[in-house]
């Protein structure tokens, strides 16, 4: 596989950034109002605020590229057979954002021929975005993005979002590993994927994600000089089943992946 | 007890303002900058930036109110036998504050007689502040607080900074109300209670907190007509062992503690 040339490249790039700009407008109309909060069929949280971003973003790949695959949170997969196929999530974290918390993010990947190329984590409410394209990731002033180099776990800063997102030898795999980190932290979804990129938090592990909550997170992990893998140390898909490591570096990815490798 | 004189309040109040710009300053200055990370006796971390505004603010109230007592996280108690005493938590989330996370705060608050009398949340990052007085909470735009009248927990959205915080049997009670609630989520910090008083969030229930950390948040949860106590339902004070309800009302806050208390 090789990548599409860079003009093509920036242009998807540049347009990506439009998608960003319309979803993190209507995210902050509705953060913080007063909203009805339906339960999905998995019992996950949506609101009218997921709903009009995705279809926003639905409509104006649309327009701008009728022949690119979409799949979406909310309104699910469409021509995933393409060359380019956009992921969508449109709340990342809508837990946080009905509670008023503001790390949130829209989450916009695009896969060419079924390897994520592009991926953008924005976080409307703090003014901050990181994008990730084939060989560097950087945040919303143009400033690079590079993950730390910490090598042990024992020095590591470990983030993941909810110990109750884990399945019974899940949490017990990533107790295993928190115990040794320096410091262990919860809450921040995306956020926390973005902080990895950016320097300041060196992994994050997770379990029960969806391929729109992490295929759009791999270009800025990436392209930071990070690695996220499933817990195997396996490629992420659209097949995978939602075992989540991301670290800053190869060398702790490497050393995280030998501890949560084979959790039943 | 008497509150002080509405004037002396409202320039008590401003001069905590003019404290929470410099504490908020010297946080932006050094957030996200690298830091050297120490551990104290009790093995959370503390950095220069902790030190640094902890002895700006002590500066600052000596200049002005020679005569008030101090209690801060970093430098320890002064004078505590005063009428007034400030309460200081230079950083209130040092370990989000050190992993990037922009979820921390400065906390000041300032006992009347032993009695809370004023507080501030500040949270620099997201250029947000809450501050609580007799009777009515703020934010700074000027508009009022005021918490949301979940009653039941089962409708309640709950926060906790950290599962690892509690011991094993505050977690058991943790976990029981967990459970009931439509929503639980982790981190936060200060700035979880700040989403109490201003209407997001229902509760939060935590251990191992210190009067730094929550004596501030007094004026804050109850001018927004919340409830602030510890896991029996007494008052918090200097003296109070660091389990700590927050609700966004009364008949909430009945429920919880009707559900913590007697937690051995």
């Amino acid at each position: 596989m090789t990548n599409p040339p860079s003009s093509m490249i920036a242009e998807l790039q540049s347009f990506a950034m439009q998608l960003a700009d319309s979803a993190g407008a209507l995210a902050l109309r509705y953060f913080r109002e007063p909203l009805a909060i339906e339960s999905k069929a998995d019992l996950s949280p949506v609101t009218i605020a997921d709903r009009s971003i995705e279809e926003t973003i639905r409509r104006m790949i649309g327009e701008r590229f009728p022949e690119h695959g979409i799949l979406g949170e909310e309104y699910g997969a469409d021509a995933l057979d393409q060359e380019f196929v956009w992921v969508i999530d449109p709340i990342d974290g809508t837990k946080a954002f009905v509670s008023g918390n503001p790390l949130f993010g829209t989450l916009l990947g695009l896969l060419h021929q079924g390897r994520p190329l592009l991926g953008v984590i924005d976080a409307p409410f703090t003014h901050e975005r990181w994008h990730g394209l084939p060989g560097r990731t950087e945040d919303n002033q143009g400033r690079p993005c590079r993950g730390r180099q910490v090598a042990q776990i024992q020095e590591a800063i470990l983030y993941t979002t909810s110990p109750d997102s884990f399945t019974s030898a899940g949490r017990t795999a990533f107790a295993s590993v928190a115990e040794l980190a320096s410091l262990t932290r919860y809450g921040g979804d995306c956020y926390a994927y973005a902080l990895v990129a950016a320097g300041h938090v060196d992994a994050v592990i997770e379990e029960g994600l969806q391929p729109y909550d992490f295929l759009p997170l791999i270009p800025v992990i990436e392209g930071a000089g990070g690695c996220i893998t499933d817990w195997d140390g396996s490629a992420l898909s659209l097949q995978s089943h939602g075992r989540v490591i991301a670290a800053a570096n190869p060398i702790l990815h490497r050393e995280l992946v030998a501890r949560m490798r084979g959790c039943p």
